[in-house]
């Protein structure tokens, strides 16, 4: 089709490999912008542009060979974007989008500003001002970046007078700026997917569970244990905070449900998002395809279950080695196991290397088979 | 992985994309040798090779830089692949299993010496003969090129005395090797996928109906609406076909199912098929992927429908044009449709140009939706 939409990606990982096989599958012409021709990316797209995705520069030659341009994370600074929007570079999510979301400080404000659940937060500027964070809510509390945090890098949990220094230390707070946040007592993560039109057609995928490990998501059940009505409170909390962000394409909300039953937004991602790996085999359309017709503005697909349940299990580094797999034959084994391998060259501790989706009649069932495949599989030999 | 097995597919079409993504999702490295860097796979692979399919010199500068050779088509010459063999390249399917299948007469003498049910058969090597033919059988019969034939190119219906000409100069039977085969009133056609790995194990998908239209399939129908009884029985041949020729990979069967309630083999395709279409979204494991586990080695997933139905349903082309593509959108409106657009450039009558397929309660409901959905899609303006 040569008046097919190029679509641009910025970024090289699994997330933009999946949003890129679902382009293609609807015709269209993929572009990507990545750092490296061996990143997932690359095996999935008309053309791979392999630049610094932190340079203005490259980022305007990238976005000048594309109709629309979106983003697989949210590290790229607020600032490029609005100026790359200024020349007329069709982007989503929007900058106004990025700049709302980036900052984990800007994005609570905007959050609290909506009347929508958060944990108590403040700024902080100074090392001594963390003795005024814990007077006020005691310890533990946290203490994040306010920027480029992911995965656990970049938040502290401050247990003491005694942790201040290496929470300080550790965060770089002199450099950077930071935030600090009332400790969170809760029983289950939740997450939530949501797709957001360029018309502002809106679907909301089930309410999973994520299971983190090492402050790493290792399960995803789906869905989520939860009554009807947390359910729905959570629906609706998880659509009011892409509204709040004006969130264009595909977002993934997550939060915790603490020891008394309420429901706290932890962070939105303005992207697709491994807790909605799931999607994938297991729904009608997935958090991919819905995020490429989104950004089109096409009709949005169906979020629904196509299975009454299912697992993800996520794939981890658990050292520094090549990504050599192993296991492979023994996890398709196992009954009903989808396999995805990132293809990555190289494994590190807690890196994503992979994932594997298993539907079934219930969680415990789906569960169940997910765990013994991925326990075969290993990576660096 | 750095290890990870290289695969290699001849082939540029839509069906080396589908088997491109399914191997390059288990993390494996695929190349592709094609024709136009243009084709469907290309923006589906690690590496393409553009070069001439049919010249045995750039297919064993191809297999050299992979570890599996597999065959998106069953036009390379039988007698190139046996060379490849014996240079050491792993192929699957095997040259023997082409050597068996790309001859339709060759084929219809193994299947007949496996005593599986063919219609009657002969080679033709003169236009007299095909007066012997008639005395035989009546009209009309079918006469058909032993080679290189799809979707009803190289086939003629043979009405009466007055054809014979127009049959065999359209043929060019003076040139290529002719058979003829006793027409058969059939009143479904029906067709089964079978993977057959390299350690013998199977896997038959459903059986399912398919609907042509001037020769070209248009719909498929899963599962077909037949008697247990009669599914067992096709089941059961399409198996003993495979084995028949030696099949390693997916392979389609294709059947009549005569007005006196007999099934009979029409042909094999040593591929994956676009009767198959329908098992990326219907079954648990899709045809694709189940080669690739096939041709490695690896355990086959399971083929079973994770829906009571599907309906599959091919965008063809209908007029030599661009490939340029409308009515996505209003496509993509219709609940739970599965579109697939190749990305062709341009576009003729009944190229295939994309597929769309619905899940569903039934097929009744499935079909419905499908067919609403793709009478939007139109190519070339």
């Amino acid at each position: 089709m040569t008046n097919a939409p190029k679509i641009g990606i910025i970024g090289g990982g699994q997330l933009a490999q999946f949003l890129a096989i679902a382009a293609q599958q609807l015709g269209l012409h993929v572009h990507a912008l990545h750092s490296d021709e061996k990143d997932p990316v690359a095996c999935a797209v008309h053309r791979s542009l392999i630049g610094d995705m932190k340079a203005f520069s490259s980022l305007m030659a990238f976005a000048k060979g594309v109709d629309v341009l979106t983003l697989e994370n949210e590290f790229i600074d607020g600032y490029y974007l609005s100026q790359l929007q200024e020349n007329g570079i069709r982007l989503y999510p929007s900058a106004e989008t990025m700049v709302l979301v980036q900052d984990k400080f800007i994005q609570k404000e905007c959050f609290s500003k909506s009347f929508l659940p958060v944990m108590p937060f403040c700024q902080v500027n100074t090392e001594s001002q963390l003795g005024d964070v814990a007077q006020k809510w005691g310890y533990p509390f946290v203490l994040k970046a306010r920027r480029n945090g992911y995965d656990g890098k970049g938040n502290v949990t401050v247990g003491g007078p005694e942790d201040h220094r290496t929470a300080w230390e550790k965060l770089n707070g002199d450099q950077n700026p930071l935030l600090a946040e009332q400790f969170c007592s809760y029983v289950k993560e939740l997450a939530v997917m949501v797709t957001r039109s360029i018309q502002g057609d809106t679907v909301v995928y089930p309410v999973v569970e994520s299971i983190q490990e090492h402050h790493v998501c290792h399960i995803v059940k789906a869905p989520a244990d939860i009554s009807d009505q947390l359910q729905q409170q959570v629906c609706d909390i998880a659509l009011r905070a892409v509204h709040a962000v004006q969130g264009v394409g595909t977002m993934g909300v997550e939060f915790f449900l603490t020891d008394s039953g309420q429901v706290v937004i932890n962070e939105i991602a303005p992207r697709v998002h491994n807790t909605g790996h799931y999607t994938l085999e297991a729904c009608c359309c997935s958090q991919f395809e819905n995020h490429i017709r989104a950004i089109l503005g096409w009709p949005l697909g169906d979020p629904s279950l196509v299975t009454p349940a299912a697992v993800m299990v996520n794939l981890l580094g658990t050292h520094r080695a090549s990504g050599v797999v192993s296991g492979v034959s023994q996890a398709l084994a196992v009954s009903g196991v989808h396999l995805h391998l990132y293809g990555k060259t190289t494994c590190t501790a807690g890196r994503k290397m992979g994932h594997l989706t298993v539907l079934g009649k219930s969680v415990e069932d789906a569960q169940k088979r997910a765990m013994m495949a991925a326990q075969f599989i290993q990576f660096g030999g």
